[in-house]
């Protein structure tokens, strides 16, 4: 099955031209390189971080994408804005998701413990909510990417889904 | 001590009997194996994915019980409305319990990031949300049936509780 | 470089001189045995369990310190109300640096279910909520104290902290 895939890229420094951005690119390869299931990336775009921007580009791709990846705006600082633009966007919260991203991550390296990541539905498209530095944000999907294809499986469903709750 | 238990069933399939319960009997089952603490098994019901239903039910039984176990609607799809049902209920969130549910359980399965398990207290009362899967249900109370005795103590305590909080 | 700490019991029983506060001379050992950063504590106090007090004080503090931790009124019975006091005040809440808190403690011991320790951003400082013990308070801190450094930077950052996010 063939899913599609909006990756936005949050970074002020990136949008200006002033820092390549490097995740956007890592996440591509990462879904890319998966053979078990046809990742699709069909939105891609750098925004600076602005809540505005970033809320309504999600919401825009949550009609046409399955799965949204945002990368960057997760640190501590006041301009990072990226989980207070996503996160009242969501139609259900997806704790346990983060908290996988969160505690894999915490066993490579204890700064995860800095990074405020994400994960809800909206509507019918999984959304996740990364760091920004190219580590920071393979080393977060790649904690939950086995278990991607049944999330964004069964946030589509509309019936019958109990079959699908323990594979 | 005897602790009043109300275990609660949440699945649109089971309660059409178009599929047998078969968390409910195994909480049961779990609950009853314990020998250091009296769970009695006061009130069980099977309910469909109804969040008006899943909340007047809880609503109800935290009046007469201590501890409070709901079973399935956690998953991902638009239909499970568990966590939404009764997180408004709660007088108290109790994150770190969901997050020992949710961390034990990833040890088994990384399936269980797609889990949205909840806890939190509604008035004296302890309440838990697990997966609607036998399995599921079984490995994440297991994670903390251990202190699952004090929270109800604890839960219940008018004053003085400072020499429970280190046990 | 010097940062500004406060430390806050919260105690029915210890503010009463009812019982010795052991939790904050405990953490002001640990922040002063540290020495590649400079932690000054600034502010020290004992409340009882009384949300408009904490909630008060923190507020306060948090306009001169960069550093807040709270010890205490972290359980789950009815007269804890720590987290009520000081989440309503966060401007960013920081999950991952508690979950990083909870999972490490779980390690140590499952009671560490029961302790709902918190995390978050009040203008520029750090505040973290953990439990009222001696034993508790210290183990969830040492489970970030390595972070602290890099959390209180940012938090006070105000622009250019994306080089920060990767150290
Ligand atoms: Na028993």
């Amino acid at each position: 099955m063939v899913v599609e895939v909006g990756i936005l890229t949050v970074s002020t420094q990136c949008s200006k031209g002033a820092a390549n951005d490097t995740s956007g690119p890592a996440l591509e390869a990462l879904l890319c390189q998966e053979d078990k299931q046809q990742w699709r990336i069909c939105e891609r775009k750098i925004v600076p971080d602005d809540k505005q921007q970033i809320s309504a580009i999600v919401s825009a791709w949550s009609l046409r994408c399955r799965l949204i990846i945002v990368s960057g705006g997760t640190g501590i600082s006041p301009s990072d804005v990226t989980i207070e633009a996503i996160e009242p966007l969501f139609t259900k919260r997806l704790p346990a998701l983060a908290t996988a991203m969160v505690v894999g991550s915490l066993t490579i390296t204890p700064f995860a413990a800095l990074s405020q990541v994400a994960a809800g539905v909206i509507g019918q498209t999984v959304v996740l909510a990364v760091p920004g530095s190219k580590k920071g944000s393979v080393e977060n999907v790649q904690q939950v990417l086995k278990v991607l294809p049944h999330a964004v499986d069964t946030a589509a469903a509309t019936e019958g889904t109990r079959h699908l709750h323990a594979p």
